[in-house]
Order: C-alpha cells, then structure tokens, then sequence
C-alpha cells in the first residue's frame, strides 16, 4: 500500500497537467524521468491477452526484476486455442502454455505467484462481457497497485489495429487503468475487499510491429541470454510444437528456438534494445 | 479438499440416480438421511443477494455453526440502493449493510472472514453478465466444496417468482451448483488457479412466503436468541434506520425490532422451526 | 405530484409490512379497500405490449375514466409484426395499430395524449436490453405517479408463461414497479430530468386465461357497450383485416366484430365483469 | 413445402380461435383429432438440447417412423461437457456423442441426415445470444415445415423449471415456433433464401417429470424393443461411459444398460406409453 | 421543423455527392461556405460524454449564440464519478456538475433550457447498449432537427483514440447522425412520436490534443471573456473542487482559474480562434 | 477441398512468418508472387456489408471470373434500409437489393448461386451479437476455402474509419479470417457439419477513399463495360431510385447512371484500375 502522502502529490500534479492538456499536446515527446535501466524498487504489472505477450518486453522485465524491482504478469486468456496439433485439446494447451510461461518467467528471475491468468478462453476474449473484464483488470491494479504498467500499445491519436483478444488487451488495460483511479467506480471492490482506489503513474507500451510511436528504448545487453532461454520456452507458441507438441525438444532443436529468438532481438549501435512508448500521466491522457 | 474416493462415490449413486430419473419422479418427498440438528463436520455455504437473505436461515445457521460445521454466507450484492433515507448515498449504504451483515453473523457465531461480498450493484443484478456471475459462484462452489448449500429456491417443476436480485440469486446459484462439477466448463478456473470440479451433494432452499413446497423443518428452539439477536442489527434494513438512519438505536428501538424478529419466529406445537426444501442428488435435478 | 406526506405515511406502512413478511404470507386474499366501482380522483396506468392488451381491461378503464379517475396506458411495441395480409409492412402495420389504439381509447372516453407507445418492434422485445426497457419504464412511473398500476400478471408464487413480448412486459413492468421507488436507482432521472422516486401502492394485474389466482372482480354492466366498441376497432388484429387488412368494414363484418367481443365478456350472475389480481404493499412482495 | 390452402385453412381457424381466447381457457383438455398412434405423412421435428433429450420420446418417434412419416431431430448442443470421465477432451465427447445419437436414430429407423445439430456448448446455452439462437431455430421451422413440434414442456400457466439449456431448449423452441410465423420477423431469411413463414399447426410436448399436465399417452407396446436398444446407445451419458467412457461395452454392460432403460419405460394397465401435453392452435396460446 | 423543400435540395445533392465518392476522397480540404463567424439562424447541436466536453467550443457557442443561433449542448453522463473528494457521492457530484455546467452555458448565453443531459453514469458509458444510447441520440436529432452538429472527432480515415466515455460519444454520435437519416431506422419513433427522419448536413468535430486534422479555425476573440468565465464554473472538474470541493471559490481561487482556463486559449497571429474538421455531406462520409 | 499437403505447407511457412514478426514488420511492401490479372484457378470469397460493396471490385471479380477462377460474394445485410423513397418497405428494400446485385453478378459473369446474403438488417449490422456473426462468417470460410479475401481494409497499423456496417463487415471479416484457422475454435462446426479448419493465405482489402495504403493495382482495362455495366444496376443505391424507386430506367437516365460509374473509374497512365492492400501470411498479421 503506498503512503497516503505520495498518492496525492501525484493526484496534484495530475490535477496540474489536467488544467494543461491542449498545452500537453504540444509538449516534446515523453520520457521516463530516470532511464528505465535505473529503475528500482518499483512494482511492475504487465498485461496481455496470452501467454508469450509479455516475451516483447522479457529483456526488460528481467533487467527490471535484476534490479531490486517487483514484476507481475496478468494474462487474459489460457492461450488454450492457438495449436495446429491436432492431438491437443483445449485443456491440454492450456496446462503446456501455463508451464511454458512459468519456466519462461523462471529464465527472467520472476517467481511463479507473480503470474496471474485470467483464464479466458484464446481467441474468444473480445466476446466477453467487457465490464466483467475490465472490473477484473481494476481489480488487480488496486491489489498490486503498480507504479508501471506495461501493455499493448492501444494507439497514440487513432486506435491502434491489433488482431482480437490483443484488440481486447490493449483497449481494456487502458480503459481499466481509467478506471482503477476512481473511487466511485466498481465501488464493490472498495466497500466489500478492502481495496482502495489507485492511479498508475506511468506506462510503457510495447508493440509487435511498426515502432514509430515508440519514444524510450531499454538497453538490455546484460539479459540477452536470459531473454532468448525465456523465449525457447514457448515450444508450443512458435517452436516445433505447432505443428506436433513434444514436451522435450532435441538439442538441435532447442538451439534452432533460441536460434529465432536472437534473430529476433532489435540491435542499434551494436546494443541489443526493447522499445517502448513511455506516457506519464492521467489515465485519460494515456493515447495522446 | 475432499478425499477423491468420496467424491467418486457421490458420483456412482448419482449415476445410478441419473438413470432412474422417472422413478424419483414418483419417490416420497426427500428428507435428509441425517436431520439437520444432528449435522456436524460439514461445510455450509449459502448464498443470498442482500445482506439479511441469510436471515430466514439465521436459527439453522447458528445451529449448524455450534455443533462444528463450517458455515460460509456468500452474497451477490452489496445492499447499496435499499433505503428511504435521503441523506445516504450508495457508498455509505453499502459500508452500513456490511458492517450489520457482520454484527448479525457474529452474533450467530460466524466469523467475519467468512463473509464473501461480490459486489453487485443491488437492484441490477439482474442486468450484469449472467455468465460472469455464474462463473464468480461457481469458483466460490469449488473453493469451499460446501456440503450442503442454502439458496433462494428457485422453484420446484415451476420457476418460482421472486423479486429481482432475489430472482438472480435463486436461478444462478442452481445454474453455477451445476456448472462447478463439469471439469469442462469455466476450466481456466482449473487449469490456472488450482481448483478442481466440485458437485454439491446436499441442498436447503429457503424461501419467505408461501412454504407449500418445504419438506423439511429445522428445530431452533435452543437458536432463537441469536436469531432475534441477528436480526436486531439490520437497522437500516427493517428497523427505524430505514426511513432515517442512525448507527445506534435507543433501548426502546432495539427492543422493537427484537419484537418484530421474534413475532416472524414460526412455531409448531410450542417449538420454533425454519422450514426448507431439502433436495439430495445431482443439481441436474435439483427443481423436480 | 403527491404531496409528501402522503408517500411518507404509505413508506412507513409498507415498512410495517416489510417486518411482518412471513405473516403476510398467511394473510387471506387482498382486496381493494374500496371497491373499484368507487374509485375516483386516482391516476391509473396500465403496461402492455401491444396495442389491444389493454383490451382485457377495456370495461374497467371506461369505468374509472367515467369516475374521474385519469387513466393512461403505456404500450412497449409497436405491433408491426402480428399481421398475415402479405401486403402490409412494418410501417404500415405500426401506423394502423396506432390509429386502431386511438379509436379504441377514444371509445372508452380516453385522450389520445394519455396513450404512450415506447416504439419497440413487435415480436422482439425480449431481445432489447432489458435494462433500458426497464429504465424507460421507471421514468413513465415516476413521471405518471400512478395511484393503480394494471399489467399483465407477472405470477402469483411461481413465474407465470405468456409468449415472448406478453413475458417481457409483465416481468418488467414488475421490475420497474420495484426499481421506481429507489432514489440511487436510475438516478440519472432525478438529477437530470427533475423526476422523484415513486412508489405505485396498488396493482391490478391482468390475464387472459387461467383466471384462478384472481381475487378481485370488476362490475362492467354499465360499461360493455363501450367495451364492445372498442374492441371493433382492431381490425388488423383478429377481425377480417388479420387475414387482409382494410380500413373500412361492412356493416356485416362490423356487427360481427362486435358479437365476438361480446362473446368474450365474462359473466357471472347476469353481471359483465373483468377479473383481476389485486395487490397492494411493496413491489417488492407483488408476486407472492 | 405445404399447399397454401391448407396454410390459409389453418390460419383462419386460428384467427377464430384468437378471437375466443378467454372462451379457451375454460375449454376441456386438448386431445389429437386422430390419435397419435394413427398418425402418418406428417413431418416432425423434435428440438433438445442434448443428444438424448429425444429418449423421452423414442417409442412415439419410432412409432411415427415406421407410420410413415418424417422425422427431424434438431439438437442445440453438442453435449460436449457432460462427463466424469478426466481423459476426454470437449471434442472428443461431442463426436462420441454425435455418434451415440446416430446410432441411437438408426435403431428407430431414423436416417442420419434427419438429425440437426446446432452445435452450441453444452452447459452454456443460455450465455449465447438468444435471438441468434431463435433466428436458428425459425430457419429451421421454416425450412422443415413440421405438422408436429416436439419440445421439453415450457410450461402451462406457469414456466416450467428446467435445468439450463433444457430450459432454453423449452423457451426459445416456443419462441421460434412463435416467430417462424410472422412473414415480418426474420425477414432476411424470406428475402434471401427463399423460406416462407409458416405456422406450426400441432404440438407435443415432453418432459422427465411431474407428469401432471400430460393430457396425452401414445402406446408405445410394439416399440419397446427399438426404445431400449436405442437408449443402450447413450454409453456415455448414463451407462459405464460416464465415469469411464470406452467405446464397446462387454455383454453384460449391454444388458444393464438395456435393462435400466426397460425399467424406465412408463407402464399403464399393462401397456408401454409415453406421455405429452398435446396444444394445437396458435404458437401465442402453446402455454396455457 | 425545416421546409421539406430545403431537405429535398439537400439529398439530392448528397445522393450526387453519393456517386461521387471517389472523386470526393481527392478533394481539397472542406471549408463552410460561409465562415463560421457569420453564421445566423443556424440551430446548433453539440454532443459530448461529460459536462465541461462543451469547454473546447465555448467561444465558438458563446459566438453562435450571439449571432442569433440556437444552441443546445446534450451530454450523456451525469459526469457522476470524476472526483478526487472522498466526501462527494454519485449523486452529489452529479447534482454539481449540472449546476456547474448550467452557470457555464448562462455565461455563454445559452439558456438552462437548452441543456439535455441523457442521464447515463461516468465511466460506464461503454457498457450501456450502444443499440439503445444511439437510439436516443437519433431522437434528439429528430427533435432539434440541427443544421450543425459539434462532436468529439470520431477521426480521419483511422479510428481516434479517445478514452472510454469519449470514444462511446465520437462513434455514437456519428452513427447516429446517420441513422436519424433513415425512415426505416428507429421507425417507432416516426410512427409514435411524431418526429420524421433528419440528415443533419454539416458537422463541427472537436478534439483535444493533435490538432492536424483541423481544417477550419474560428476566430473568438470577441469571446474570450465569456469562455474564461464559462471555464471558470468547472470548479470540481479542473479547479480546486478536483482535491476538495467547495461550492464557493476565494477571489484568489477564482482568478487562478480563470487564469488556467485563459492560458490555455488557442493563439495564432494575436487572435484567440478554436480549431475543427469541419464536415458537409452525407453522414456516410464523414469519417473520411 | 484442398489437399492436405498443401495445407500443411502453408502452416509450415506460416510458422516460419510467425517465428519472424519483428523481421516481418521492416520487410518492404508486400505484393502477390504472381500478378491477380494472372490468377487462374481460384477460389475467390468477397465479404461485404451492402449489396454494392462489391462494385469497388468489380473490375477485378470480372477480371478474375473470366479469368478461371470461382468467385463468391457475401453480404452481410439486405440494405433494407438505404432509400429516400418513402413508399418503399424494408422487404420490398431486401428484395430490389436483391435483384439489383444478382443482376450486377451476372454482367460480372458470376453465377446467382455464387451470391451468398446473411440477412441481418441494414444499419443494425453493429447492434447484432458479434460472437454470432463472426461464427457464421467462419462457417462459410471453412465451407468455401477460398484462396484469396477480400474485405473491406480494417486498417494497416491503425484500425481504418468505416461508417456502421462497414466498419463491423471490415473488423469480423478479419477475425472471422484468424477464427476460421483454428480447429479449437467454433469447434460444434467441425464435430456436427463436417466442416474443417481453414487458413486463408491471401487478401486484398478494398477502401473507398484514402488509398495511401494501398501497395497493388489491378488493370481492368478490358473489363471496364462490365463494371460500367454491373453499376447501373445499382438503380435504387444512387441512380435515379434512391429518392424515388422504379424498376425501369429510361434510356437517359441508364446512360447517366453509367457515365456516373465510368467516371469513378480510377485511371492511371491511360490505363483502368482498381487498388487494393494486400496481405499474405498468418491472419493474425493481416492489420500490420
């Protein structure tokens, strides 16, 4: 639980830039104030709609949980549809995608209890009665009370086209962000758990593709490799266990997984680096 | 957690009743093997849309909780629009109906951590997600695995009329009793939060008219204390606190309402009774 | 508007009752306090689906109409649907019910503005959402303030069947009739549009077969001819228009119109009467 | 496809019987014109909402079959849910259960491509949207234009409780064969497909107990044999399979499972019958 | 009501503009006709999710106003959540911000009268029935019948992201202004209200941050007092009524206020102006 | 259907595609490997919300039809809504709709029994249940297995501005595209109609403005008079029978309404085209 002192020095500049907007629409591109690589003793929520989701951000997480920071990762849904193995059922996957991520989080120093899964179903999330879940999302702002939530990118001036269920993520965390700040809103939560509201003071989005928003890059040289023996866990995501899970993978074929993760670590000036578009603020702002 | 090998018994005689439904068609009415004043060691669970639904239950309730049952009281909302005092907002309202809903269960020997508020806005239940709802009590039905379940009765061959919130509270609880013991249905409950399918095997349906329905009576008469004690503390609920509310009542108010609670007591050749249907089996069947 | 003190005394009477549910329970048939031959001075509103559900009523509105009593009728669809002339549209169908309404109404001595269609489509109003059917209603309540609400029955004990659109409108007339009385339900209403709670204090609820739960009748003697009338004015609705609709009978087919409404009055001791469901208390209990 | 004709005949006798709704009520019990027994050159249609919900109605669709007329069984779900057996998958039952029913037709003579299924989850029915779920079954009225409805009982005078999804199975069946009438509703089906409205003229309608408001009884003697050996096809839905479901049973398996279906079989001064509430005349009125 | 003359001249310059849309997508930038600043005679519609989303175009309204238009500004939510203040309910902060919001519009000229709010809940928007809330939009286009319509900006080409609450009042409002077009869309409301199909044929869209889409500038400086003193009612919105509210400011307070509101008003060449996209044509379009 | 091999190479490069997003995401605009004007052989599925959304393709559907490949139109709504003529009905709408596209197909060459309506309501499109939609979309695609979609461009990184209607056919038809590729996903159409699984590979989305992300042109000079010809048979869309319906133009009115088409023509470099995005590879990708 934060100090009661703290929140409302935020609220109070948050009134500030409130009364400023227009005046913040022509501010220069944010920034985190101190370099994300000197963060510490923060709490970080990430929120995505499968397991792998939070893998565009693992080098990050892990240099963040290196540094004295706590990191939890909220899943939507048990990833329990997307196989092209016709032996696997629903339940199956949803058991293998929770292993995976588990001993991914493990490569990244994140403890087990940190991962939460909402337990949606895969490909179906958008049907979902959108107020249960975006009460659900408050729900674990107000318990983890993070000071950084990282998520889909929703768009920085238009909607941000993702395919469904990351559609579902990236709007919901936004609107559950909102959301969590108001007293007067899921007001069950506060009269009958014991939560309190709470407003997440900065963010960065990550993106699977096209990086033009993004304003804030995280040098993640030192987790490389804890990023790539993260990423070799996903057998079933993108590795040879499409087509036909198998639990063990050969050496041959674990070397050609972390084979396609290092292939795919962005590089600049010989630095490998996560982007992110960093935004701190009102929730209301967070798209501008 | 219960021994496997229970459940799977529970599951072979339900087997067996499955394939006899015709003949319980035309079986006696049900009675419980043991009666309910002899009941010990079982988990209890009721579930009510209000604070004070428990409150037709209250004598059985303080019964089952002296003799060594674990009694929980789940409700759907939080009370939050009741009232015809015009100085309370939904907030306060809801902090007032929790904390007498605590003071009346304490007085039947309950403890306040076994309470569980969902939330719900009262008065609209009915509009929220029914599959939501349903899938929120069916992870309460498989956390505590309760014995025997107390709820609004939704009727017997026909739907039975209740107001709305109390129509939800009936019709959901005996949809999620159903739901809990599929393995296949809400999984993500079980594949990522460690619970396991669960079939109560014991019902108590309680209703507040019309008791043409009830094939069991409960004998409270070493209970009534505490009942009439309870049901003193729903001031804003039926007491003076509902046209105008105050926290504490005069002696004279406090003895009125032990009067109105004591007058509702239902007697029976000189002994003070609850009635309730009782229902034994699959919750398939559970309105037959 | 009621003066104030009018609803507190009704509030505190209904508190009265609210205690003693379990009593009430046991109570001997409601009854009118004055029959409803003598009614006066009082503000009716009747809910039905479809233009011509008030038709059951048709003698009992002429007659409180005819005793200073202003009766107003709300009806959710348009009735667009019901027609087998294959050269009708919805429009045109809409358009004729409304007109058919208006002749039917003006025939009881009703005026055309005390008649309020909430335009539905017909045959699809258990596909709305209900909770904006049921907030349409409350704000009809709470602007009418109605002494007697008459509304297909939604069910004495048990959930009575009517067919799609007859079920939506009795349920949530039901519904309203409970939420209209709450101040922090639909309270948009209140700040906004200068609205008040309201709480209706009597029911006349109407069926048109099974008539066992009913507990009041209704001398009409004085009013058939009236109800006769009327009822010859829905053409489009059972008379030759049903099959082809045109707007002007023969007087053969007239007279025969009137000989089945005639048909359809029911007797009893050479007196006309209409039958209904009388209720008075909270909405809470008006299905028990 | 029916003469119109006969359509129009139907619709004018229904307009009569419209127009004498309250004289209906007090009429005496339904009964067939021409006992079901001499039923023949009908076409039927029978929805549930499990492969076996028709086993109530096996001896009389037998009978049927082999009187020469159709058979059409329309299934809502797939019943891929219900099972205790841990090793199989929703897929896995829902072709064991298709294959079950087949199997289960083929012993009543009924061909494979009369059985519809609609291919919803079992278990969560009434989460679909009930107007697409309508729209299904109108199309399917509309195209299979049965003289006779089979359908879990929705009730009379009151609503039937039913377990979910039966209780959807029972309402929204009644609801369709409301709506497949109306030319204007669902009218993109008219104008896109070629299908006509049309109006179910006969009804018989099910249910597994409480069989009080039957009015009917088809002799089902010669078809007994068929009835049990159809019924021994539900290995996983009541037999062995449930708990541990494998495809072949051993001799003995059979003969249980023969024998608790004989048991079940209803007996009456000496004859095997089935029991239904027969209704004919408009879809408004199936209720009462 | 408009002369159906004009109405006929306006779409069957929209059906040309219809088939010509191709061409259209080419065209230089849209410009009114006339300036906005010698507009006269206009009715003017503004939509918008909160009291104080008007504040944008307060010199824009306070000129039209001056100029003999008719301005009225519907809001959607009752803004009855967007506080800092522990003490203040829902229906507190509510009932501040119509007030609030009534004393800003009065500096602005516009009288109490022309104020509609719909009444929905802050923050909840969203989750209302998008079917329901654009019907009501579409009757109050119906009824006022506006030359112009001021609204969020749904966006160019790309969806813009606006926060939850705001995005509802971009999209709804123009599909809206598209189906008020349509005889056959919300037909009850043609048949029972007495109201007839609108095409509002020009659009003022706002916005409050990223100004590149802006093609038309008006030029307030004749209104700048009477927007800082409009700004300057907002006290529990921005001012210091955000932390703590408090009907009356100090004269401090006040001047700090309409000091914030001041420095945030638009300058270009020493002239205060707002910015719009400014839209002609068929609501089908404006997107574009 | 397609072998099962080449299915399985799609997949595997499908795999490849997704193991490579981040490359993906810089790799250079995307074109078809063989030009369409080349295309022979396929299967071709078109999803749009009106009849007429296809005439943005015409040129291209004639191009491919004649060019040996199956071409299929679907449409989600009737366009029973869509007129200005008051004497029209929404079925006599439908069914002009109807006949107008059927016989633009045909000047195409592209067989009525090609043309595949859904018959939801013009203008509602977005009101209806999106699950539902989305499934009959998916049902389609696995029955068609087309090799090649086009739809309505739901956006390249930003989620593209659609009117109602467009917008919904833009953004299911993509997820309808992503669903239909899972077997775990609207699995009752695999286990009960003996569908399967389906991947379509290409697209080719369709706008009609803002053509910046448009990355290949199609040449259609040689099918010009066709797509003139196809046009003017839109008589009630934008000729002469959108503000008064009839079924016969005249000689200058149809030679008006094809100069109309013909000047929409895009032309470039002497040459007639259409344009459109395409996309290759997983669907999951298809917005990037």
């Amino acid at each position: 639980m934060k100090p009661e002192g703290r929140m409302k020095a935020i609220l109070s500049s948050a009134v500030l830039a409130l009364s400023c907007l227009s005046a913040l629409a022509q501010q220069p591109e944010q920034k985190p104030q101190l370099p994300v690589e000197k963060w510490t003793g923060k709490t970080v929520m990430l929120i995505g709609a499968h397991a792998d989701d939070d893998q565009l951000s693992h080098g990050t997480l892990a240099l963040l949980q290196a540094h004295g920071n706590k990191v939890y990762v909220v899943t939507l849904t048990t990833g329990n549809v997307g196989t092209q193995d016709p032996a696997l059922s629903r339940m199956q996957l949803a058991e293998i995608r929770r292993k995976e991520e588990l001993a991914a989080l493990s490569e990244l120093g994140i403890p087990g209890d940190h991962y939460i899964n909402l337990g949606y179903d895969d490909g179906l999330l958008e049907f979902e009665d959108r107020k249960a879940v975006v009460e659900n999302l408050v729900r674990w702002i107000r318990k983890l009370r993070p000071d950084v939530l990282f998520a889909w990118d929703p768009g920085k001036n238009y909607q941000r086209w993702h395919k469904s269920d990351h559609r579902a993520a990236a709007y919901l965390a936004a609107d559950a962000a909102r959301a969590a700040m108001w007293r007067l809103l899921f007001e069950g939560q506060i009269t009958q758990e014991g939560l309190k509201e709470y407003m997440i003071p900065e963010y960065l989005f990550y993106n699977d593709y096209d990086h033009q928003d993004e304003n804030t890059v995280v040098d993640i040289s030192d987790f490389v490799e804890q990023k790539v023996n993260a990423g070799a866990k996903y057998v079933s995501q993108f590795g040879p266990g499409w087509l036909k899970y198998k639990p063990e993978l050969t050496e041959a074929e674990l070397k050609e997984m972390k084979e396609l993760t290092r292939k795919r670590v962005r590089m600049k000036d010989g630095k490998a680096f996560e982007g992110f578009r960093y935004y701190r603020g009102l929730p209301d702002a967070l798209g501008k």
